[in-house]
C-alpha cells in the first residue's frame, strides 16, 4: 500500500530513521511532522518510505454520536461535542496558517489521560473557526446538548474556538436548563506547539463535566503557569487577551471555582447550581436580528438610525462610563424605542455597572426608553436580548426579562 | 444686600447657627449645603438669613486665561484648562443628577493645596459632560494648549470628564509635540461626595504638570485607597470600570510612573520624553468622519457596507481574538479598501496584540487590504486614523502612519 499525505510513515535516509506524519512539500524534499510537533525536510535521494498507519478519516458531522474506543463501567458517561477552533486545529500547510480540521474523536486520541476520567461519546457538530459562529448554530448546538443529556450523558464537553466562546456560552446558558455540567473548553495555542494548553484544558474540562456544577461554564487556564484552570460562569466570562493562555476572566463576578493541576481537585469559590437540582429543559427560540453598537467620541447617531430603520428587532449600545451616549443620540434613541425596538445600555468600561440616574445624559436616556443593562457584559446583553425577543413578543415582557436574572448574568450588587 | 441662590449665608434658627451655600428648595424649608458637602433643610419659621459672600460668577469661556489670586515667584507657572466633567460638577437640584457647571477657577478655590505647587492661569474651554466631546473640540483644545505653552506655561492641566478622557488624551498625543507636561485629570466621584477623588487627583496632576514628564498623560487614582495616583501615557490608557476611583488602567504597557500620596513623590517605571526634549509643534488637522465597528457573533456585514457607502473616510473594526471577523465580511472588507477607505483591525480582547497571520480568516483579511492595529487600543486606533487621514491624503502614507509609532501608542513587542 502506497503512503499518502498525512499517513504515518517511517523514512530511512542514509541509515537514519525518522518516524512521523507525511506532510505536503513545496520543494523536492520530503516533509515529515515528528512526534515532538516539529517538521523536518529530508532530501529525497536514497531514501525509502514505509507506511506505518493510514491517516484517520474525519468523522462526518452527524446525528449519531460515536463512542470512544474503551469502556470502563465504573466511569461516568460524557458527551464531547466538537465545533472546531484551536483545540481541534492544526497547521494548514497550504497557507501556513491554522485551520480547524480535527474531530472530537481526534482530541480523545491526542489526550490519552481523558480515558481515565470518563467514557466518551463524540459528536462533531461543526468544524469552523469560531468567528464564523452564528445564532442559528447556537440553536443546533443547544439541541444537540439536549439530545445527549436526554440520551443519558452525565456531562457535556463542548470544544470551541476561543474567539467567540463567551457568546456561545452565554447563549447556551439562556437556552438550556440543565441537570448536568455543560463545559466549554478551547485552546489558545494549537496542539502542535510545545506551549499548547489543549491537553490541560481538556483534562480540567473533563473533571468539571464529571463533577457537581450543573451550569454552563467555561474551563480554561487560570494563570500563565500550568497550575490551575478557572471555572467561569457562562454568562460572566470574557476573553481578555488576544494570545495569553490565561486570556479568559470572570467579569463583575468571581469564577465559580478552579481545578488544581495536576491534582485535579476542584475548589469552589461561589454558590452554584448542583447536579440534579434542575430538570432538563430547552428554550431555544432566538431573534438573531439584533445589533451591538459601540458609542465612541464623534460617532454620529446615523448608525443607530440605520439599524433602527433596517429591520433590527433589538439594539444594545455599548456606551461610555456609567452608560452614556452623546446627547445628540437621544432623539434617535427615543424614535427607536418608540417604534417598539428595545434598546439596552451597557458600558465599554466592561467592569462595573451602568447607572443612568447619576448624570443628566443618563436620565435623558432613561426618559427616551432605554433599558439599563446592570452589570451585564455588552456581549452577554446582546445574546440575552436575542433570547428575550425569542421568548416574548410583548416589549414590556422583553424589558422584564432583560431586568431579571436568568442565568447569573446580572446581580443586584456588583462584587468586584 | 439680599442673599440669593448659591450665595454663602449664615442661617440662625432657634439660636443654632448654620453656615453654608443657599440651595434651591422645592418645599417651604430653606436648603443649605454645609461645608462637609451635606445638605440640610431648615424650617423657615423664626429664622434669619445673613449674606456672607456673593456666589462666584462663572468665568466666561474665552481666549484670555485668568490668573489665580496669589502669585509666588518661586513657583512654576501652570495653565489649567477646564472642559467640564465630574471634577467640575455639582448636583443639579432640578433633576437630582450631576451636571457640569464649575470653572477652572472654582476648582482652584475648592482645593487650596494647589496654591503651594504652582501659580495658575485658568481658562474655561467648555463646560460639557465628556460624552458630548467631539473631534472638532479636540482641535480647539489642542490650539488652546498650544497657545498657553507659547505664552509661557510650564505645564498644562486639563480637567476632563472621565467617560471619554482616553479619547481626548490620545487625540492630544497625536496633535501636539510638547516640551512641557500636558496632564489630563478628572474625578470619578463628584466634589460634594465624601469619597470624592477630585482633590487628590488634582494635586497629583499639579505635581506631574510641574515635573519632568513632557508627554500627554492621564493622572488618576491608582488604587482604591488614597495612596497613589498612576501616571498613564495618553495613548495607552483606558477607563476600565464604570465607578471605581481607580478605574483608569494602562493597557499593553506599564504606567509611566506614579505619584505617591501624600508625600507627592514621583516614581518612574518606564522611559519617557523629558521636559525640553521636544520643540513645541501642533499638527491639528483631523478627518472626523471615521467609524468604529465592533464585530460580534451574528453581526451582518451590512453595517460595514452602510459605513463604507455613507462617506466615511476610514473604519476601525474591533474584531474577535487576534483580530477576526466572520468570513462573510471579507468581500465587503475588500470592496471598502478597494474604494480607498482604510480599514484597521483591532481586538475586543483589549489586552494583547492583533495578528492576522495565524488563522485563515486573518490571512484572508490581510489579502482584502486590512491594516493590522498591532497592540493599539481600538479607541486609540480610531483617533489615530482620524489624525492620519488629516495628515496624509495618500492611502499608502496613511497606512505607513498607522504602522508607525507616533506617540507611544504601539510597541513592537507587547510587554504585558
Amino acid at each position: 500500500m502506497q503512503a499518502e499525505l498525512y499517513d504515518k510513515v517511517l523514512v530511512e535516509s542514509n541509515d537514519v530513521k525518522y518516524e512521523g506524519i507525511l506532510m505536503p512539500s513545496q520543494t523536492d524534499s520530503i516533509v515529515l511532522k515528528l512526534k515532538n510537533g516539529y517538521n523536518i525536510g529530508i532530501c529525497k535521494d536514497s531514501t525509502s518510505i514505509t507506511l506505518l498507519e493510514k491517516k484517520q478519516e474525519t468523522i462526518d458531522r452527524g446525528k449519531v454520536s460515536q463512542p470512544g474506543k474503551k469502556t470502563n463501567e465504573k466511569l461516568p458517561s460524557i458527551s464531547i461535542l466538537s465545533t472546531g477552533g484551536t483545540i481541534a486545529s492544526k497547521i494548514d500547510y497550504r497557507t501556513g496558517a491554522v485551520t480547524s480540521q480535527f474531530s472530537a474523536q481526534d482530541i480523545l486520541g491526542a489526550i490519552p489521560e481523558l480515558e481515565e476520567i470518563a467514557n466518551y461519546n463524540c459528536r462533531m457538530i461543526y468544524s469552523i473557526l469560531s468567528e464564523n459562529m452564528r445564532p442559528s448554530y447556537w440553536v443546533e448546538l443547544a439541541r444537540a446538548v439536549y439530545e445527549e443529556i436526554m440520551n443519558g450523558a452525565q456531562g457535556i464537553i463542548i470544544t470551541h474556538g476561543t474567539d467567540t466562546m463567551m457568546y456561545t456560552a452565554a447563549a447556551l446558558s439562556f437556552m438550556i436548563e440543565t441537570p448536568v455540567p455543560i463545559v466549554l473548553v478551547g485552546s489558545q495555542r494549537s496542539a502542535d506547539r510545545p506551549s499548547s494548553d489543549n491537553a490541560m484544558n481538556a483534562i480540567c474540562a473533563a473533571i468539571v463535566a464529571t463533577g457537581d456544577i450543573a451550569e454552563v461554564c467555561v474551563v480554561m487556564h487560570g494563570s500563565t503557569s500550568d497550575d490551575f484552570c478557572s471555572i467561569h460562569r457562562g454568562t460572566k466570562v470574557r476573553k481578555m487577551h488576544t494570545s495569553k493562555r490565561d486570556a479568559f476572566q470572570s467579569i463583575n463576578a468571581r469564577p465559580i471555582g478552579r481545578v488544581e493541576y495536576p491534582s485535579r481537585e476542584i475548589k469552589i469559590s461561589t454558590n452554584y447550581v448542583k447536579r440534579g437540582e434542575k430538570k432538563l429543559a430547552i428554550h431555544d427560540k432566538l431573534e438573531p436580528k439584533c445589533a451591538l453598537i459601540k458609542y465612541v467620541t464623534g460617532a454620529s447617531s446615523e448608525s443607530l438610525l440605520f439599524h433602527s430603520g433596517s429591520g433590527y428587532k433589538g439594539i444594545v449600545i455599548e456606551g461610555t462610563g456609567l452608560g452614556h451616549v452623546s446627547t445628540e443620540w437621544i432623539p434617535v434613541l427615543r424614535t427607536t424605542t418608540g417604534a417598539g425596538i428595545p434598546v439596552v445600555i451597557t458600558s465599554q468600561c466592561i467592569n462595573g455597572r451602568v447607572c443612568d440616574r447619576v448624570y443628566d445624559t443618563g436620565r435623558d436616556m432613561l426618559k427616551a426608553g432605554a433599558i439599563e443593562g446592570g452589570d451585564m457584559l455588552p456581549e452577554v446583553a446582546l445574546v440575552k436580548l436575542m433570547w428575550s425577543l425569542g421568548q416574548a413578543s410583548d416589549i414590556q415582557k422583553v424589558k422584564e426579562l432583560m431586568n431579571s436574572n436568568i442565568a447569573g448574568e446580572t446581580t443586584r450588587s456588583t462584587l468586584l
